[in-house]
């Protein structure tokens, strides 16, 4: 459990503070915006309606007391740069800030902001590479040049085994699961024998298994 | 490589439609504002400034010629379903259209969407189970119960091997990767010995891993 301050009650925000709230941590939540602060305050610890870009309202918080500060204003560029910035000059421990471009991204880090998060382009980046590729039904980065893939089994792997198909020594891949008829096999052993319709997900090289499904 | 068509020159839409072009595929861009495409234009493979919400004008993109289609409209919720409805009347194989709250998803996939992409909701949630357990330097949800953690070498297994310490049977965990130095071990064998600094990446069940971490 951990202390959280949330600024900012746009979508995103809303949404980050009810689930740090389900995960058990202590949320105190502010908006300048009285009528969103008055429907969200009966769920939160700690609500308030004010204006955080005035340093005493910042201090008054006691911003030095929560584990983490988000600040998730989308429409205001200046109000975030403001606050992050403030934030981490008053004590802050960890200033998280919400960014929609990359030229804000760069200002919050330059300016308090100890990380950025940056909604869009990370969606937009990841539906992309998934869409791009056939044979893909999701794709999550591991490292610079390893990625976890969902795929589905290949046509020459069905009826087969994972042993003999050797399918590490052949293909530099692992199957970490496989997703059948809603339900899960996770690590499969060798003797595993691949049905038509199975979902396989892999740990690969990027480059390699993007090759490999896009036959 | 794919034929894509991206409504709505976004924030989203525009960084999609460029990651699409990045990536090898034939992009048609579409918005109803000139100036944004006048700027996009010379990059695109084919770009028309049209307002998709008349049929006539989606219907002359002739969008069954299309692999997926993406409706990344944000602001105007009412044109983002009209045009995916519209899309889908006129023969469209695949549509992805972008949601900004739960109730626009259920209506898009209710009226044409194949798939709803929902950038805000998904990173909050990221986030907060993130920011929430202590030890987590990432996390990737994998199946409903298992996910992918990355987590420092607990304090226990310095200097000890992943088979000495059994973390398979111990703790129903598998090593997937050891992150050190910047560089990368992938799918360690059981004499690996772990150091202080290692990140490891782990498979396992999401509440036992973040039980086990958040200690």
């Amino acid at each position: 459990m951990k202390n959280m301050l949330v600024i900012g009650m746009g979508r995103f925000g809303q949404r980050l503070a009810e689930r740090l709230l389900e995960l058990k941590n202590n949320v105190m939540i502010v908006d300048d915006n009285a009528d969103r602060i008055n429907i969200l305050a009966p769920h939160f610890t700690n609500a308030q309606i004010a204006d955080c870009t005035n340093p005493d309202v910042l201090k008054a918080l006691g911003v030095d007391t929560f584990d983490i500060c988000f600040v998730t204003i989308g429409e205001n560029f200046q109000s975030s740069l403001e606050i992050s910035s403030q934030l981490k000059e008053l004590g802050a421990k960890r200033v998280i800030s919400k960014a929609n471009r990359d030229i804000q991204a760069k200002f919050l880090l330059r300016n308090g902001a100890d990380e950025v998060v940056y909604p869009e382009r990370d969606m937009a980046e990841k539906l992309a590479v998934r869409c791009s590729a056939n044979n893909l039904y999701d794709f999550i980065e591991l490292t610079a040049d390893y990625s976890i893939f969902e795929i589905p089994a290949l046509p020459d792997w069905v009826g087969k085994t994972i042993g003999a198909i050797n399918i590490r020594r052949k293909y530099d891949m692992n199957v970490l699961t496989i997703k059948k008829n809603g339900s899960e096999i996770i690590m499969p052993t060798a003797d595993y024998q691949f049905d038509r319709d199975d979902h396989v997900i892999v740990l690969g090289k990027k480059n390699d298994v993007l090759r490999l499904i896009s036959k």
